[in-house]
């Protein structure tokens, strides 16, 4: 365990601005999910409010929901981007995100950012000096490093004087702001090429660096995924969370596939290090300028599922839709605290078994077992689970955690679950 | 943690003939090295006695150091290799390893065979049947899946009737002759391929099954690697160890390139779960059918860097020269009682640091920090290690286990190494 | 260009048996089509009688479509194998295929026979010596190199002491038997990897010296496909034609795809050297052996297509289906004979573009262009070729070949075409 | 053949900067080895004179041997760049390279010069516009593609108005200036990614159309390779010459892969259209800002076999080395008539064979056939060929190219070579 382990030592749980706005969400847009989640959530052990991407483009989601292109952004003389003060009205005149951290604050619950890995392109083409240095911007770009679908950074070169001394200024601001979360994104999947040896290693470390000496905690994600399993040891020495998988949207396929995911970097979760499923695109998502937006097309059978493998496989649990929209079943399928206390305290999941058309996992959390079962099938099926040889064949009880049924068993779990659906029993 | 584990909880430490003896070892040399590890090695904790590949192979070695292409191989009528009685006298008569197992378990050591995935080939070319059954050996092979460089066996297709028979016929084989150890070949380097889709996990789950129920608790041994980090899982899941790493000889490119496998492994180290950085190929290796050898390639200072990675990283130790060859300096190297402490009882290891020159690896055992410090240059270095965030910064007794030597340090441990060395430090 | 070229200035015309019979075909129905093509199709050029796989397992498709395992094979004293003499009777007591050859060439028809590379795993396991040496069989076997879909025969290793002899000693027997036409299979898609470094290459260099030798010409034919691209030097040095795709089937996504093949490939066609897109699966195939087969599943148009690809790229042509069985359509779409005239007379073909919608071919016979044009779409569309580079702007006549539609085009020509659908144009 | 072919039906002869003077040629050192090349190569066939990269920028070569990265470019109002004036002062004023053109042409030679795809990065982050249109330079840039080891441009996204338009703009501005060559380079060995898929194709058909319509025939020539096989067609159809290695420099071992490389692409070499194996980097190389540069590396029977292989394969002759510093040597091996014959009026090249420590290639100019013969490895070696397949077995006459040695021989050549040494011989 590493001091940076601290900052999550169980797996963060909270809201995104991503799902359901984009590049786009504004001030209002932020706070109203902030007190959503304060009346409905917090008392259930959410606690992050995380502004995605782009909160410094002032065209940002005006014209379609993806980037713009070359696009000026709102930046200070030293290159660090600052929030778009049309969107985010409080911060003004340089105040930055302060005034929305401490309303969150004062909620009770925890503020967090969206960064790109390295320094703004229009900070590379400026005068701009990192600060406390005389060192032009464009010294610390790598020139040839940019995000695949985004202009606005050039990676850092992390061997150039100036590249730690740039991250430094960047994490002294958002902790005077009051962050307490960075996602930094464009980090954890790029394989090095022999045209494009990988860099963005170095890149973690400086931002691991920075993060430590800003005085203030700050929990530390990495996107997009899917990770690269050779560098888990890396990333679980540096960050708190890594995404473990491309951005998921609600697509049963990606849930699908989400087993096959989890099923190889389970032995990868640990205090302080977690592997990340993703943001939950649950409830009203894709909000486009018009306001209008869609559900999510999962079914409730399969919202099930995916809060069960996400709560049993202990990924961090980030909401992606507005909140102020959720539906009952939304909101219970949030807020089961069975299962919260499960993905909050239960030790390192292990798969039972995955084939085709099931698979079963088990956890254990203060010594109580918790066992899920899945139909990953197209039709109704029975699926079971043999548990003797962790939990003996005594007769105990089982809970079902989304009907509360129970009933006694002995060393072995049952159920018949609809297409795509899923059961978790905890015995006691 | 699963049941089977608790056959292998900490890292198995012994002797295997591979590098010594290749595929000829005979009776006199395995009981010669087990009476020398009773001796001299027992008291530190070696217990295992491993006979390597082609123990059935009357002609092994005869002409070369390497596999005969088609032979004759020594079979019972259910297609389950026995041993070469010319080789091996005490098995005549159908003792099998019976007699030398029961020599070993006299001396207090544990006795181990090594085997290759499959069903041989000469039993499908035969009329064997599968013991207990009608159904011929030719009926479960996988008639495309055969080792790359052997051809003494087919791959067993796990979905054929028979094909769990087989494999619980051979293990209550190696049961009834007091086996209790099995290293399998030929089972964990396998990618799939779209020619050749991959097969061996489902072996390696009917051998797993086979051991469970052939009534003697065993090491579950995998090799050859590089294991595939993807199915990290698979393999914590059924077998005791793995190997990371394909064949390794006396070669320091291939030692320092075991800091990278290790890095990438190091997560996986937990009880009865050991990736396996392979044998130790010290002392007398090499043997020749006319009885001549080499000593080891390794200078002393690569024997130590050796013997230091392994023990922190918590491989199993398993020696690979003839011991009764042993010099005062390999008894010693192998005998370091501290070292192997650690090895044994400590917890997840973890590298602190890794360049092009240098390599620092922590561990705990009962609470107590080891740090391990490593020269890769072609030069005289100092390697530091700040242990700060691990062990705090206040005055303590670092006791160097190599040398004896005693100093103070605070929160950091430091070494002149010379090229190739290394040093391992217990904070007391 | 080669001596070897000489056996297939043009591309081959003909029938297999495979898409009809898969590994059963019988001396009936060789005979039965050989009647056929003689009457209806050697007076457009068709002239090859190809027996594919297995003519000597006793038990092919007695149980499925597809080939037995270690099945007992028909088989000379010098491991070389024998047409099944219940399947072929007339190959009874040692005549091989000599008299099936005869009746082919009374017809005025060309032989040809399917051959896996390798020794029959059956001579490796007997006392087989090659012939007129004193080596035995097993020698020449390569013991890792097997095929991946068949368990017939182990690779030769072209390295031991008799390799050359025993493929000598084949292709003479073919000789003798009156073979034209030999299709090597298991032999051009294998790319090298650590695990198994590609060795057909010298297979391929083995049989070429053995063809040369053996007295009379024979099309060198090599299978299955993907053939690899880097060796396409190779293959135009060595064979006369070679697949360049796996098994092509009546499925739309196949013909799809061959498009982006021949572009790939175009450059490689050349007197003797033929990129080959594999059977026309047409008319009745897939024959059980109750006799019930099925009509090709594609549509009239993308037969079209089909032959209007496989016709301007100067791929061979080798029917796949009963021939006996074939309707009006399916003759006619084989003996079209303006583009069996640019197939064999055609000089380099070159594609002009492609699209996810659209292509276009152009191909010159006797100074004369022929230009194709193909709608790859779902839906019925237009498609036009700008020809002024290669043919000017003059008016001239263009007749469209499957409708002999004329009209007057001036340097483009274009069709309304439907869905799959193509049309194939020659500017007089 | 295409229309396009004309600019290069034989493989262009000539001279670049780059070996010599990297990115720093001036104007004198141009004209210097242009009057260099009318006086002792043009005789010999000899007329291209290209300038290659960053003759724009006006820092090049200043600091080290490589690029500046974000160095400011001389560039016109339309994104277009120009020679820098005090690397090139007769470009002052707006002239360009039309000075230098005519000087050139005024000898009886041919000018080039080289770009790279897309349009400078100074361009997008200006006002600049697309010439004759309205729309900003930054609306064509691709955003996400950018040269992995250059800073100066992004690429053209094909698929927006204005990029075709901008190719054009900057054609008609070299054909103004009589350009007779060009080599566009980081265009030809990307392999699509799913993180970037391939989008240079595009802009090589855009360069294609630009030249087409710039009224004045360009030989375009592509780079960096290894250029990427499967679209050998791609760049047979629209370029004139493209590049099969990536730099190639003074080292043997880049020479011995040359063999490979060559053997690979036999059957891509027509009129118009030449695989390259890159510059000869003989003579004074790598001159440094001081003026001082090296000699190469290669010693004599290297610099025998590299003219040897490249003539008889028909590679482009392009010389990299300071000519006025060429000493007899060097100068007796660029101007071999026999061999340059051969290497302008030759067919398609054929590799007879190749092994580790031999290989031999055959072509033919007029029905002459010419066969070479080299000695891969270090010691000397006699190495033959059999020609009686091509040549038939009469007695003729063979003259040796290099040593003008003549011997009556009857269908093979072998000769006595020196390590690293080559022999090729005319057939008389």
């Amino acid at each position: 365990m590493y001091e940076k382990d601290k900052a999550a030592l169980t797996p963060p749980l909270g809201w995104n601005s991503w799902d359901c706005y984009g590049p786009a969400v504004t001030e209002e847009q932020l706070l109203g999910n902030a007190r959503y989640m304060a009346e409905h959530l917090k008392p259930h052990g959410y606690e992050y409010v995380v502004c995605d991407i782009q909160w410094f483009e002032p065209l940002a989601g005006k014209f379609h929901w993806n980037y713009n292109a070359f696009t000026p952004l709102v930046m200070d003389a030293h290159g660090r981007l600052q929030p778009d003060p049309v969107r985010f009205p409080s911060s003004a005149n340089g105040a930055g995100f302060a005034p929305i951290a401490e309303q969150i604050h004062a909620m009770g619950l925890k503020f967090g950012i969206h960064i790109l890995r390295g320094v703004p392109r229009q900070a590379v083409y400026s005068d701009c000096k990192v600060l406390g240095t005389d060192i032009p911007c464009h010294d610390i770009a790598h020139p040839n490093s940019i995000c695949a679908w985004n202009t606005d950074m050039y990676g850092v070169d992390a061997t150039k004087p100036g590249a730690a001394e740039y991250y430094e200024s960047l994490f002294r601001l958002y902790a005077e702001w009051g962050v307490d979360f960075v996602k930094v994104d464009d980090i954890c999947n790029i394989k090095a090429t022999p045209l494009e040896p990988y860099s963005a290693e170095k890149e973690i470390e400086l931002i691991r660096r920075a993060i430590d000496r800003c005085g203030r905690p700050m929990v530390f994600s990495l996107s997009p995924g899917p990770a690269i399993i050779e560098k888990a040891w890396h990333m679980a020495k540096h960050a708190n969370m890594w995404r473990i998988t491309d951005d998921f949207w609600d697509d049963w396929s990606l849930l699908r596939e989400m087993f096959w995911r989890c099923e190889m970097w389970q032995a990868h979760v640990a205090p302080g290090q977690f592997p990340d499923c993703d943001m939950l695109p649950i409830g009203l998502i894709r909000v486009a300028a018009d306001g209008k937006g869609q559900y999510t097309r999962f079914t409730h059978d399969e919202q099930i599922t995916m809060m069960t493998l996400w709560g049993v496989f202990r990924s961090p649990l980030i909401i992606g839709g507005e909140l102020r929209a959720n539906d009952d079943f939304t909101l219970r399928l949030l807020t089961n605290d069975a299962l919260l206390h499960l993905n909050q305290h239960g030790g390192v999941p292990f798969q039972l078994f995955r084939d085709e058309n099931k698979a079963a996992w088990l956890n254990f959390a203060d010594g109580v077992p918790y066992a899920a079962l899945f139909n990953l099938s197209d039709d109704t099926a029975e699926v079971s689970a043999d548990l003797t040889e962790f939990v003996g064949s005594e007769p105990c009880e089982a809970e079902e955690l989304w009907t509360n049924a129970r009933q006694t068993v002995s060393g072995k779990v049952s159920a018949s679950l609809p297409p795509h659906g899923a059961a978790i029993f905890r015995l006691i």
